[in-house]
C-alpha cells in the first residue's frame, strides 16, 4: 500500500503523511542516508530514540556489497538490517554523475566499473528495479541521467532525453512487478531533470507527471548552479508537478535550504550532510553550522545547541566533543553525528509544525535571519555555491 | 567516601559491593576500558543502558589529552565526559611495560618520551597523584613498574622494589591530599608486583598489605606467563591479602579468565578485549569467542549470541553485523562493541548470582567447559600464551 495525505497547507507548502507497507512517515521528511546499510556511526535503535521515519540507501552501493542475491534471500535490507520502518533507494542515477570517470552511458542503461575492483556492473531501467526489488525498498526511484552543470545543452538534452525514456521503461517494468522480493508493496516515484532552464525543467516536470506515478523526485538542484537560480527552477518545477503525490528533491541539502523549498512544495529530502559533516567536525546549530573542532570550544561545557533536546546535547559539552574527535574517537563520531541527525529532524517538525499552524512564513523568516548571519554559515554558503 | 562490603562468599570468591562518591558498584565488576575519555564506540547512554557501572581510564593517554590543566578546569573526567558514575584510573605503570622503548625508568620515577611528539613527560609518584586529581577518578593508582616475564631475576627484583617505594611514596601524597580537584574523595590502591615466583609474589603482596590501603591491585599476571602458571601465583597472592577490601587484577582477561580469577577470590577486572577485539572482528558468545566476519555468516540471520540479550542481539543479525564490518562501517563497530562489553557485564552478573547462591564451582566448571570446547576458544588461549 502507498498513501498520500495532505494534512495542511500553507502557501505552496504542504503537511502530509506518507504511508507504506512499513509504517507511515511525516511530510515534510528528512531521510537519513545510510548507504551501505546503515546511517553512518548510528544504530537502528539510535535512529528510532531520534524519531528517525524513513532512512534512504543506495542500490549502487548495496549491489556491489552484499549484493543483490544474498538481499534477497534475507528479505532485503529490512531483513538485513532489522530497521522495520520505512526504506527509499535510489537508482543509481546520482552515481552517474558522481563516478562520471567509471561508467559509460549507452541508450539502454549504463555500465559501471565498480568503484571496488574494476568490474563491469550493468544498470538498466529494468535491472535497477530488479536490484531494488531485492533490497526491498518500500519507496524506489528509476534510472536516471543526472547532467552536470558545467554540460553542454547537448549534454543535457540527452540526460532529460534518456531520463524520460528510462522513466518509461522503469513505468512498464514496475507495473509489472510492483512487489519486493520480501513480498510487500513498492512505490515508484518518477524523477524530474531538464538542466537549468524554467522551461526545459517545466517540460520534463510536465512529461514525467503524464506518466502517471504515485510521486515526484526532483533531481539534478543544489548542485554546482547559483542558489539563487536554484529557487526559480525549483518554483517552477513546483509549479507544474500535481499536487496529489509527494515531492522529493534529490540530495538536498543544507538547513537553509529545507526550508526554502519545503516552502515551495517539497516534501521529502535526504542528504549526507548531518553525518558527513558531523564526522567531519562541523555540527549545525540554530545559528549556522559550528566547526566543534575550533579551539574556542577547549573547555567550553555548554552542549553543542543550547535549545536542541537531543541525547548528546542532553548529557555532553562542546568541550567533550572537542576532546573525542581530536582523539579520533568513534564515540565523538556517533555524538556529533546524533545531534546532527536530530538537528534537523527537529528542523521538520518545527517545519511542519507551522504549516500546520500557518506560521510559516514568519517562522521561515526568522529562521534564516538567525541561521544565516553566524560567520560559519556565510561560509557554507560560499563553498556550496562556489 | 568509600566502603567495601562483602555480601556472600563461595570458597575464597566474594560478591560485594563498593560504594564511593559517585555511587556504588557491585563486585565482582568488569570496568570496560576508556582510554581516551570514552570506551571507544559507545556513549555514556549506551554504557548506562549496558549495565556500566564503573569505568577505567588511563592518566598517560589523558595526561597528554586534553592535559591535567584543562581537565582540573572542567571538573575531571565526570565532568567532561558526562559520565556520573564511578571512575577508576591506572597510573601510568602498564605504559612502563607497553612504551617500554619509549621511557627511562629512574629511582624517582619514570620519564616518556610521548608517543604523539615525543615532547618528555615526568611522571613521579607524587605526580601521577596529582594528575589523577586533576583527572578526579574515584579510585586511583600509585606508579608502579610492571616488569614483563622475560626481564632478568635482578630487573624483576629493582621493578618489585621501585613499585614498593613509590608505593610508600604513593601512600603519603594521598594522605596528605585525599581528594580530588573536583572535590570529592579519591581511594588509593596499593599494587602488588612480585615476578612469576609465588614467594616473590607473597613477599610483594605483604608488604604492599602493611600499607594499610583500602583495596589492592594485582599487576603483571596474565602477560607473558605459562597460563598455568598464572592461577598459581594469583591464589598465592589473594591467600596473603587481606580480605577486608577490594582486589582488582589489572588488565585481565578473558571471560574464561575472569571466572578463574574471581574463583581465586579477585573483585575487580578492566580489560580492553571486548572492545578491542569487536573492533578487530572478534566477538564473545557462551560457545567461545566468534570471527564473526567469516564467510560463513554472510547470510546467517540469527543473533551473535541467541542466548544474549544485549540490543544489538535482540535486534540485530550476525550476517548485518558482518556486512557492515566488512563495509568499515562504524555502526558495526559500535554493534559488535555493545554486544561484547554486555557480554562481560552478563558474566560479572552470572558470577556474582552463583557466589550469592552458592552455586559457584558447579557455574563455573559449566561455563568453562562449554566456553572452552569451542574451536575459536583454543585458538585464543593458544594465541593468549604463546
Amino acid at each position: 500500500m502507498f498513501t498520500f495525505e495532505i494534512t495542511a497547507t500553507s502557501g505552496r507548502a504542504r503537511a502530509g503523511l506518507v504511508t507504506t507497507d512499513h509504517g507511515a512517515f511525516e511530510t515534510p521528511a528528512f531521510m537519513p542516508v545510510g548507504t551501505g546499510g546503515a546511517v553512518k556511526a548510528l544504530t537502528a535503535h539510535q535512529l528510532h530514540d531520534l524519531g528517525v521515519q524513513i532512512i534512504l540507501s543506495n542500490t549502487y552501493h548495496l549491489a556491489l556489497r552484499p549484493g543483490r542475491e544474498l538481499l534477497s534471500r534475507v528479505g532485503g535490507l529490512h531483513g538485513l538490517s532489522g530497521w522495520a520502518k520505512p526504506i527509499l533507494t535510489d537508482s543509481g542515477g546520482y552515481q552517474v554523475l558522481s563516478l562520471a570517470t567509471r561508467r559509460r552511458i549507452h541508450d539502454h542503461g549504463v555500465t559501471f566499473a565498480s568503484h571496488l575492483d574494476g568490474s563491469p556492473l550493468e544498470f538498466t531501467p529494468e535491472s535497477v528495479l530488479e536490484i531494488q526489488r531485492a533490497i526491498a525498498a518500500d519507496i524506489v526511484m528509476p534510472l536516471d541521467v543526472c547532467p552536470s552543470f558545467s554540460d553542454s545543452e547537448t549534454e543535457i538534452e540527452r540526460a532529460t532525453h534518456l531520463t524520460h525514456r528510462w522513466a518509461e521503461a522503469a513505468r512498464a517494468e514496475w507495473e509489472r512487478k510492483p512487489r519486493a522480493d520480501a513480498g510487500h508493496a513498492q512505490t515508484l516515484f518518477g524523477i524530474v531533470q531538464g538542466g537549468y532552464t524554467e522551461a526545459g525543467r517545466q517540460a520534463s516536470a510536465r512529461f514525467i507527471a503524464g506518466l502517471d506515478f504515485p510521486g515526484w523526485a526532483i533531481g539534478g538542484l543544489v548542485t554546482a548552479e547559483p542558489r539563487k537560480d536554484t529557487w526559480r527552477l525549483l518554483d517552477a518545477v513546483t509549479e507544474v508537478l500535481p499536487t496529489s503525490g509527494p515531492r522529493y528533491l534529490m540530495g538536498v541539502g543544507t538547513p537553509a535550504d529545507l526550508v526554502r523549498a519545503a516552502s515551495l512544495g517539497v516534501d521529502m529530502f535526504d542528504c549526507v550532510l548531518p553525518t558527513r559533516n558531523a564526522r567531519n567536525g562541523t555540527v549545525f546549530t540554530r545559528s549556522g553550522p559550528m566547526h566543534i573542532r575550533n579551539a574556542q570550544f577547549a573547555d567550553d561545557l555548554s552542549p553543542i545547541d543550547p535549545e536542541c533536546e537531543c541525547p548528546t546535547c542532553r548529557s555532553h559539552s562542546r568541550a567533550y566533543i572537542r576532546h573525542l574527535l581530536a582523539m579520533a574517537e568513534i564515540t565523538g563520531l556517533v555524538l556529533a553525528t546524533q545531534h546532527s541527525v536530530y538537528f534537523y529532524l527537529d528542523l521538520m517538525a518545527r517545519l511542519r509544525r507551522s504549516i500546520r499552524e500557518g506560521t510559516l512564513s514568519t517562522w521561515a523568516g526568522e529562521f534564516l535571519r538567525r541561521y544565516e548571519e553566524s560567520p560559519a554559515a556565510t561560509l557554507e554558503r560560499k563553498e556550496v555555491t562556489a
